[in-house]
C-alpha cells in the first residue's frame, strides 16, 4: 500500500489504474478485485463506523499521521482511531509484557505507567491481559493519557473483559487499529500490531516477559526501528524475568525506576533532565554537548508562541522526527515548551528575569 | 616493595643499602628503621608461625606466586598462606557480595559456588559473613576447592564465628593474607584485601551488593585489572540488587545461571565451551576464530604428557598469563588438559580413534 501512495500520492487514482498496473504494485488479489469492480457493500461497515462520533480514519499522507510511525519500514497506510486523534502526535512510551505477570510485575507496570503518564508521556500498549492492562490503568489513574493499539477492528474489544477499560481509554486517549471494522482477533494480527506499538513510541519498556514471547517481538521491532528498549530485571528464579534479562544482555537499558527512563530519553537528546533529585544526573551531557546545544538552539528558534505541528518543526529545524520528538519531550519536561491537543507545540511564555 | 624487588631482584641486598637509598625507594619509616637496625624480636612471631605445618610464605619472585596476581599494579610482595600453596596457581573465580544477603542471595552464592567449584574453578572469596561464607561453603560441599583472602594475620580468624569454616578451607584449599602474624582486623585492610581477591581471579561474580559497598570496590578493582565482572540481577524492590544492577549498567555480564559464567570464560578464550546442553553455544567462536585456533595450537604444542607449570607455558607459548589461564580452563573443561596439585598441566592421554 505504501508503494501505491508513493507512486500516486494518495489512494484515489488507483481506481483509474489497469489490473496489470495494480498487480505490478503487489496488491492483494481481493484488493485488486475491489478496485476493478468496487462493491460498496464491502466498505459499508467502515463508513457506518466512521459516521459515529469519536471515530476517525488517518491515512499515511494525513498531517495527523504520527511522524515516528511514518519512519518505520512497513508503516500502516491507514489507521482506524477511536478517541482523540491528537494522541498520535504526542510523545509515547510503549509498555508491554506478559499476559500472566507476577503480582510484582503487574505492580511495576502500573507504577511505571502512572509515574511516566503523570510526567507527560503517553503510555502506549496493546490492551492485552496482564501487563498491558496494568499499564493502561496506571496511566489513566495517574491522570495521564494512554493509547491502545489492538489486533481487531475497532467495533470489537478483545479480550471482552476489557470493554470497560477500552471505554476509559477512548475517553482519555485513543484506541488504534490498522484492521477494518468487523475483523476479529487472529493470532497473526498480534505480531503485526506490535510493530505499531513500538513504531509509535520513542522507546519500549518490557516489564516481565517469558523467553520467546510477543513482548520480545515488540522489543526486537523497537530496536530495529532505532528506538530505545528498556527492561526491568527480576529474580533469577522468576521465569518471567528471563526475557528481560535476555534483552539487557543484548543491550536494552536496565531500569529500576521511572526516572531512569526519563533520564535516558533526556540523554538521548543530549541533555541531563531536570527530573528531580531521584533521577537527575549531576552534570551536563557526557558527549556532544556543544553540538546538541546547537540543535536545541535551532529547534527553539523554530518554536514561537504560536503553536506549530511537529512536521513543521522537523521541516524548519532540519532535524529528524525522532530527534525533534525527544528534544520536545526534554524541553516540555524542562518547562520551556508546552504542547496542545492536536500535537502542536509552542514556547512557554516566561517573564523576564529582574 | 615492588620497587625494591625490581632494583635488586630480592629483599636481601636491602640490608646492605644506606638509609638514603632506602628512602629513595619510598619505603615506610618503620621498615627503614628495621632494615638499618634489625630487631629480631619483631619478626619472631612470623618465624614461629612459619614453623607450623601447613604455613607458607610466598614472595613475588617465587615461582609459586600466582601469575594473574603478579600482573596487577600493586601486587603484594609477600603472601602468607595456610593450606595448599598449589591453590594459588589454579584458575579462580571470585564470588563476593553482601554480609547481610537475602535468603535468595545467600542461596545463589552457595549454588553458583557449588556448581562452579564442582566444575573445576577454585572459588575465591573473603571469609566475611553472608555471601562470602556461602560461597566458601558451596565450593566445599560441592567437592570443589576454595581460597579465602583475609584482612588479618593468619594466626587470627575474623569474624570469630568462622573459625570452623576457616579450618575446613585450610584443609581443602588455602587461607591467604598479605598481613603479618598478629595483625588484627582494621577497616582499611578490607579494601586492600579486595584487590587480592579480584587479582587472583579470572573474574569476579557479585551476588548481592548494596550501592557503595565493599563488593562494588572488588568489582571495580576486577574491571581495572582487566578481569571479567559478573553480576546477578534481582527484583527492583530488593535494595541489595541495586549494586548488581549498577554494575550491569556499567558493562558487567548479567548472569542467571552458573553455565553463563563458564560460557563467558570460554568465549573470553575464543571458543565455545562444551559444558553440556544448558550453557553450551551451538557454534564456534564469533570472531577471531582462526587466530585463536592458532594460539590454542601454540599452547597445545607446549603442553606434553609431563606436567608443566603455568610460568613455563607462558614462556613457551609467548602468550600472556591471562590468556594461558583462560585457555587452560577451556582445555581442561574440554577434557584435553588435566591439572595436578601444584598448578602444573599436562595433556590428557587419549586413545587413538579406531
Amino acid at each position: 500500500m505504501q508503494a501505491v501512495l508513493e507512486r500516486w500520492g494518495g489512494p484515489l487514482p488507483l481506481f483509474e489504474a489497469s489490473r496489470a498496473e495494480l498487480e505490478s504494485l503487489g496488491l492483494r488479489r481481493t484488493a485488486i478485485d475491489f478496485i476493478v469492480d468496487p462493491d460498496p457493500s464491502l466498505i459499508e461497515p467502515d463508513l457506518a463506523w466512521l459516521a459515529e462520533e469519536g471515530n476517525h480514519l488517518v491515512t499515511l499522507n494525513d498531517p495527523a499521521y504520527p511522524a515516528l510511525l511514518r519512519e518505520i519500514a512497513d508503516a500502516p497506510a491507514l489507521l482506524y482511531l477511536r478517541g482523540d486523534p491528537a494522541m498520535l502526535g504526542e510523545l509515547q512510551l510503549a509498555v508491554v509484557g506478559s499476559r500472566t505477570p507476577t503480582a510484582g510485575g503487574r505492580r511495576a507496570a502500573y507504577d511505571f505507567a502512572r509515574h511516566l503518564g503523570g510526567a507527560g508521556l503517553v503510555i502506549t500498549s496493546g490492551l492485552a491481559l496482564g501487563v498491558d492492562a496494568a499499564a493502561h490503568e496506571g496511566a489513566l489513574d495517574g491522570g495521564g493519557r494512554t493509547v491502545a493499539v489492538v489486533g481487531t477492528g475497532l467495533d470489537r474489544v478483545y479480550p471482552a473483559r476489557h470493554r470497560e477499560l477500552a471505554h476509559r481509554i477512548a475517553e482519555r486517549g485513543a484506541l488504534v487499529s490498522e484492521f477494518p471494522v468487523g475483523v476479529g482477533p487472529r493470532p497473526e494480527h498480534f505480531p503485526r500490531r506490535n510493530r505499531i506499538i513500538s513504531g509509535l513510541s520513542l522507546g519500549t519498556l518490557v516489564v516481565e516477559a517469558a523467553v520467546r514471547s510477543g513482548s520480545l517481538i515488540t522489543a526486537r521491532l523497537a530496536a530495529e526501528q532505532g528506538r530505545e528498549v528498556f527492561a526491568i530485571p527480576g529474580s533469577i528464579h522468576n521465569p518471567l524475568a528471563r526475557g528481560c534479562h535476555g534483552l539487557i544482555r543484548q543491550g536494552a537499558k536496565l531500569v529500576e525506576q521511572a526516572s531512569d527512563i526519563l533520564e535516558e530519553l533526556g540523554q538521548l537528546a543530549g541533555v541531563a533532565l531536570a527530573v528531580g533529585a531521584e533521577g537527575a544526573a549531576a552534570g551536563g551531557p557526557e558527549t556532544g554537548g556543544g553540538e546538541r546545544d546547537g540543535e536545541y538552539g535551532r529547534l527553539l528558534d523554530c518554536l514561537g508562541f504560536d503553536p506549530l505541528s511537529m512536521d513543521r518543526l522537523v521541516a524548519c529545524s532540519g532535524l529528524t522526527a525522532e530527534a525533534v520528538s525527544s528534544m520536545l519531550l526534554v524541553l516540555e519536561l524542562d518547562g520551556q515548551v508546552e504542547s496542545l491537543p492536536g500535537g502542536t507545540y509552542f514556547r512557554t511564555p516566561h517573564e523576564e528575569p529582574q
